[in-house]
């Protein structure tokens, strides 16, 4: 039985459980969702997921939103993904944690704010101020990739997968790879996985349909 | 052996772990950190934790930082408030992660900006546009609370004392609970919980050791 998860093309959220089935090598199509006409407003979305967002992953009788819940549960069907021990499995946890606090939940309103919203409704000073934050997140993710290929252990773990979904999109968000040359290898090291694809490719939607 | 918690009160983060530890009844002792003379900021605290960041638990050999990630530690080691089944035990995961992205992650910024900061370095327009958000928010965990006496199943659980970590502070922060009522009566079914303190009560530091 093939998953479906519901998901949009400009979602880092959604890309991040792509991803994830995607290296575990699950099989999973995607259900477009219409965010930017409002759906995960409309009662039908809320019936499905009462915090109105994406991604929602089917499979079967399991329901699942969040995208870190998600990526759990594909590493606990597959055995893929989750780190090697207990203690490597509680690593991954915590930087899935970090990600959704200080990286992923940052970078996504700052970069709706930059490209979504139109020009005129652009709140300058917020985007500054969240860019600014953003610079001590960056710092903590390219110091960590200093001296290491993946995020935990030796090998691609759900903490890659959640930490890298807003950075491979081309959007400007005031995230250059050249400032944080560690993050930039580790992203290409990601981009040479068996299957990996950017989020455009990878999910149906995309800013030019609404140009 | 007595687990130490390396936090201060003003921590709504720190105080989920406190909190959770409380309820577990696990022995667990304080131990404050300087954070608004910018102890987190040096050398050895970030040898402690390279995210800068509390609260960080040490039980023994094993340390720990992110809250959820102590949370799950504690749930783990006591048995409790894990929830029931697996099927319970995601749906609290899933609360947990939406409150690091949309409640806690947001809220703790807000208070800080609106308390912490001196008053003419505060951004009004970022404040505002925060507290905006934040009633979305608050509208997805009142309107979860209004069939329901706790947030996951029929007992208090991890996604209770993430979520409601914050809501417990006297601090100005956009938050009214007479504005949302299922949220206050929760708030007072945690609140009459076997061991229950408010965070100043709980852990060492408050605003008034810089007034």
């Amino acid at each position: 039985m093939t998953a479906k998860l519901y998901c949009f093309g400009e979602s880092g959220n959604a890309y991040k459980a792509a991803l994830t089935l995607t290296l575990a090598q699950m099989e999973w199509v995607p259900v477009f969702v219409d965010f930017f006409n409002g759906e995960t407003r409309q009662p039908p979305f809320r019936a499905l997921n009462e915090m109105g967002e994406v991604p929602v992953l089917v499979d079967g009788d399991t329901v699942l939103t969040q995208s870190a819940v998600i990526q759990d549960y594909v590493s606990s069907k597959t055995g893929k993904l989750g780190g090697r021990s207990a203690a490597e499995r509680r690593e991954v946890l915590r930087w899935m944690f970090w990600d959704n606090h200080k990286l992923s939940g940052q970078v996504g309103a700052t970069r709706f704010l930059m490209n979504f919203l139109p020009p005129e409704k652009r709140p300058a000073e917020v985007i500054a101020f969240q860019q600014g934050r953003l610079k001590a997140t960056y710092t903590v993710l390219n110091d960590h990739l200093a001296s290491r290929d993946w995020m935990v252990g030796d090998q691609v773990s759900l903490a890659d997968t959640a930490c890298c979904g807003y950075l491979f999109y081309p959007e400007p968000f005031g995230f250059d790879r050249k400032d944080w040359p560690h993050v930039d290898r580790w992203l290409d090291r990601i981009a040479a996985l068996p299957g990996w694809q950017p989020p455009y490719d990878m999910m149906p939607g995309n800013p030019s349909d609404r140009a």
